[in-house]
C-alpha cells in the first residue's frame, strides 16, 4: 500500500506517532509530525490511516484569465518544492497549479499557471539522463505556453540550466528557479524567487535563465544566463552569481519591474528546436599539485573521449602531463578551463600553455568548467569527434563572451 | 658546456642570432634577444660566447644597515621572478640581493635583504615534494632573519602557502608574493607586490600570508591568510581573494602603512617548529552530475587513503555514491568540502548529507577544497588514520573559522 501523502498513526520505538508519510530515499519510513519535524523510522507498525488524502484548506480551482500569459511550471524537486509541502503538509507529489497559486497568490495576478511534477529528487541526484527527459518536457510545453518555469534544487541547477541551454533552442523564456531556504524559515526565498521567475517567463526573452535572489534582502532577483551562472555560496540566498558576464536583468520586488542589464536573446528570435542527445562519458578533472596524469589514462581506458581540465591560472597543468595529453588527444577532445573560474584561459602566454596547445589541448575561452563539461557532453552526443573539436570553441548560446571585461 | 645566462651568438634557420641563453623546460634552446623577445630553437650552431657573465650595470654590493629588520627572499620562480630577469637581461639563476635592490630600490629603505634562489619553476610544476624542501629552507631562514618572503608563480601559490602554513609553526612572518603581469608590461604588479610583501615580512605578524594587489589600481595590497586565500581570476592583478575570512591587513602603497582588518597570529606568539612530512596519496575529487563513484575505487585501489570531495551545495554527492563511500571510509579519511567555495559545509540539513555522515564522511567545515587537500596530505604524513579523522576538524592555523559571517 502506498502511504505517501497520507496521514497515519503508527507505533514505533514504543510510542505512538501521528503524521503525514513523506517520500524517502533510503528505505526509512519518514513521518512529518504535527510540529513540522520529519522523523525517520527503521521499524514501525501501522495502526491506521487517519486521512486518505490531505486537507486542502483554501485551495480552489483557479480560473484561466483571458489576456494573461500562460506559464507552465515543471517541478523537479529541491528545497523550493518544499514550499508547497510544508505549509499544506502535503508532499511534493501533490504539486498542482491550485496549490502553488494558493501558496503564492501573487502569481495569478499576472499569469495563468499550469503545473507538472516531473521529478521529486534532490538536485545532487540529477543525472545527464534527467536533463534529456527534462529537455523533452520543456520542448513540449513550449509548444503550448508562453514560458516555462522549472523549479529545481540549487545544488546542480546551473549544470541543468546549461544542459537545457544547449539542448533546447527556444523562442521563449525557460526559467530555472530554486530556493536556498525552505519555507518553514522566516528567511525563505522560495516565494519571491518563484514570483520573479514566473515574471521572467512572461518577459521579452528567448533563452534559458536562472532566477534567484540578487542580494541578501528581499529587494530584487537577477535573471542569470543559464550558461554563465554558478552557485558560489553554500547557504546565502544570493549564492548564484553570473561569472564572466553580467546578469541579463534585474527584477525588482515586489514591483516586478524588469531592468535589462546585458545583451539577450529576445522572444521569437530563435526557432523552437530540440537536440537532446548526450554523451555521458565526459570527465571533468580538477588539476592540483601532485595529481598524476594517470587519471586521464583511467578514463580513456574506460572509453571516455571527452575531457575538461580545470587547470590552474591561465589554463595550465604540470608539464609532466604533456606526453599523456598528446597521446590521448589523438582520439579525444581535451578542453582546458581554469579553476580560477573568473577570467579567460589563454595558453599562449607561458611555455606550459603553448606546449599544451601543441599537444592538442583546446582552450575553453572564458567558459566555466561546469559549462564546458555539459557542452562537451552535448557536442559529443550530436557531432563527430572532429566536428566537436571545432564546435567547442564556437559560441552557441552566450557561453563564450568575446570580450573579457571586468564584470 | 652550460650556456645558461651567457650571451652567445648562434647560427639557426640560416640566420645569425645574438642573445642571452635562457633556461628551458623542453629541450629547446631558448635565446632572449636584444629586443626582449624569447626565441626557441630546435637546432642551432654555436658561433661564440660573446660574454661569459652578464653586464651588471648599476648593481652594487648593498650595505647592511644597522637597526633595519633583516629579510630573506627565497625565489621559487614564476612571473614575479621575471622582474629581475627582464630588465637586466639576466636569467633567474642570477637572482641576488644586489639585483633585487637595484631593481626595487625602495626595499633598502626599510629592510636589509638577502636572497636565495631555490627554484626557477613555473608554479604549475610545483609538487608536494617542493613544499617539503621549501619548508626546510624557510625554517632555516627563520632562525636568522626577522621575516621571510617567498616569490612564487601565482597559479598554485595558495596551495604552497597552505602547505607551509601547516608545516612551519612560525613566530615571524612568512610572506608569499607573486605577480600577475611580468615587468615588461606597464601594468606590472611585480614591484609593488614585492615592496608590500617585504613590508609585511617586517610587521607584527607570526604566520603565513599571501601579499597581492587588493584592487586593480596601485593603491594597496592585502595580506591574505595563507589557508584562506584563492586565485579567483586568470589575469586580473587583484585575482587573489580571501574566502570565508577577511584579509588580515591592508598595506597602503606607497606609504606602506598597515591597517589590520582581522584577527592574526602576532610576532613571537608561537614557537618556531618544523613538521614537514607529507602523504602524497590524497585525492581531490570534484563531483558533478553523472560522475561515477568508481573514481573512489580507482584511487583506493592505488593505495590512496585520503579523499577530499568537492561536493555540491552544503556538501553533497549523488546518493548512489553512499555505498562506495561507506566501504572506503573503513580504512580511509573522506572529507567533504563544497565546490561553492564560499560558505560552510553542513551535512545535517538534507537527507543526503546525513547519510553521507553516517557512511563516514567528515565535514570540512568552511575550508577551501584546496586547503582541505593540503591539510589532509599533511595530517596523513604525520598522524595515524584515526588521529587524522579527529584532527581534520581541528583548527590549526585559521583554516577553519568558527563563525560564518558574510565576508
Amino acid at each position: 500500500m502506498n502511504l505517501i501523502g497520507k496521514k497515519v498513526r503508527i507505533r514505533a520505538k514504543n510510542r505512538i506517532f501521528e503524521g503525514i508519510v513523506m517520500p524517502s530515499f533510503t528505505g526509512n519510513f519518514v513521518l512529518k509530525l504535527e510540529n513540522g519535524y520529519n522523523v525517520g523510522f527503521k521499524e514501525y507498525e501501522l495502526i491506521e490511516v487517519v486521512e486518505e488524502s490531505l486537507p486542502r484548506g483554501d485551495v480552489k480551482r483557479i480560473e484561466h484569465k483571458e489576456g494573461l500569459p500562460n506559464i507552465k511550471i515543471i517541478s523537479t524537486g529541491g528545497t523550493i518544492a518544499s514550499k508547497v509541502d510544508y505549509r499544506t503538509g502535503a508532499v511534493t507529489s501533490q504539486f498542482t497549479a491550485e496549490e502553488i497559486v494558493s501558496e503564492v497568490p501573487e502569481l495569478a495576478e499576472f499569469c495563468n499557471i499550469d503545473a507538472e511534477l516531473l521529478y521529486n529528487i534532490l538536485s545532487e541526484n540529477m543525472k545527464p539522463e534527467n536533463w534529456v527527459e527534462l529537455a523533452k518536457h520543456i520542448y513540449e510545453a513550449l509548444k503550448h505556453y508562453d514560458g516555462v518555469v522549472i523549479t529545481h534544487g540549487t545544488d546542480t541547477m546551473h549544470y541543468t540550466a546549461a544542459a537545457i541551454s544547449f539542448m533546447v533552442s527556444t523562442p521563449k523564456p525557460i526559467i530555472f528557479v530554486g530556493a536556498q531556504r525552505s519555507s518553514d524559515r522566516p528567511s525563505s526565498d522560495a516565494a519571491m524567487n518563484l514570483i520573479c521567475a514566473a515574471k521572467a517567463a512572461t518577459a521579452d526573452l528567448g533563452e534559458v535563465g536562472v532566477v534567484m535572489h540578487a542580494t541578501t534582502s528581499d529587494d530584487y532577483c537577477y535573471i542569470h544566463r543559464g550558461v554563465k551562472v554558478r552557485k558560489n555560496h553554500t547557504s546565502r540566498r544570493d549564492a548564484f552569481q553570473s561569472i564572466n558576464a553580467r546578469p541579463i536583468a534585474r527584477i525588482s520586488y515586489p514591483s516586478l519591474e524588469i531592468e535589462w542589464l546585458f545583451w539577450r536573446f529576445r522572444r521569437n528570435e530563435r526557432e523552437l528546436n530540440l537536440n537532446a542527445k548526450i554523451e555521458k562519458k565526459v570527465a571533468l578533472i580538477k588539476f592540483y599539485p601532485g595529481l598524476s596524469s594517470e587519471i586521464l589514462d583511467f578514463y580513456h581506458s574506460k572509453g571516455y573521449r571527452g575531457f575538461v581540465i580545470e587547470g590552474t591560472g591561465l589554463g595550465h597543468v604540470s608539464t609532466d602531463w604533456i606526453e599523456t595529453i598528446k597521446k590521448i588527444a589523438e582520439d579525444s577532445v581535451i578542453v582546458m578551463t581554469s579553476q580560477c573560474l573568473w577570467g579567460r584561459v589563454c595558453d599562449r602566454v607561458y611555455d606550459t600553455g603553448r606546449y599544451l596547445l601543441k599537444a592538442g589541448v583546446i582552450e575553453g575561452e572564458d567558459m566555466l568548467p561546469e559549462v564546458a563539461l555539459v557542452k562537451l557532453m552535448w557536442l559529443l552526443g550530436n557531432y563527430s569527434l572532429e566536428e566537436t573539436k571545432k564546435l567547442i570553441k564556437k559560441n552557441f548560446v552566450g557561453e563564450i563572451e568575446p570580450r573579457t571585461d571586468y564584470w
